[in-house]
């Protein structure tokens, strides 16, 4: 397979995982994270297909498209850990999180997403989900859509 | 649709593209050209289903993956039009060339695949096929495949 051809793969993942967690928590109350702007395609899709929900972006820097930027009272810039303690002090329950921190270098991500777990998972309503490319712990993995390849998606279900 | 969808459409493009310009020229004899090697996705593409054809790659300055370095031999940085010129005076004959060149800046981008039109397409072998995301001119446009969305990409062929 192509690098062409794996990036597509890869695309296909987040629109069909995105799609089947958005069904997923259609009757769940909250809001929306998204864990990592990055260039803002993901955080297109859920304002896209999030049925008009608040979307809370946490990154440590604005480096989007200027068509991605959220809204400055949604926005929340530096420490991924400190951002979500700050929206936990502010109350926010949040029924779909989509997980996309990472550097590509994998033992580092997967301990940086463990640590991370700790802030995000209280801050997941009963029955809200966590999308995620890293290992997410303290919150039961589900079966994401049979569409995606088995571990390149993560899933998890907030119990409740 | 998403910026999500949007850009799988357009890796489609480049991939069904791609596939259908290397099937038409098979039986071409003649290398291949990358115009614009950004990441190296669609070079690793031509690379991999490219019937080891050399690929000569021509860009301003190297910034793709690691795995995509091309061969220092067929690599050439700098400007398109000198560069292209290099590749004529040694006698290169091209039978596929991807043109990649642009910043995203349509009429900026339309201008500088007119200007270099002059020094790509006498590298093109009869029956050799340009296939761009910006207009060529001086060279006859031909259908690409059905599956590709009118405009997305252009497809040239030399006469002969």
């Amino acid at each position: 397979m192509s690098r062409l051809e794996s990036m597509r793969r890869r695309l296909t993942a987040q629109i069909d995982g995105l799609n089947w967690a958005l069904d997923q928590v259609a009757d769940i109350p909250g809001d929306m994270l998204e864990l990592g702007l990055g260039n803002g395609r993901t955080y297109d899709h859920m304002r896209e297909y999030g049925d008009d929900r608040r979307i809370w972006v946490i990154d440590r820097q604005l480096n989007c498209h200027p068509s991605c930027v959220p809204p400055e009272d949604s926005y929340l810039e530096g420490e991924a850990d400190a951002m979500m303690q700050a929206l936990a002090d502010r109350g926010a329950k949040i029924a779909l999180a989509h997980y996309e921190l990472g550097i590509g270098i994998r033992e580092q991500d997967e301990k940086e997403a463990e640590k991370l777990s700790e802030y995000l998972v209280p801050l997941i309503a009963p029955g809200g989900l966590i999308v995620s490319q890293q290992p997410i712990v303290g919150i039961p993995e589900i079966d994401g859509p049979d569409t995606i390849a088995e571990g390149r998606y993560l899933f998890y279900r907030q119990p409740g």
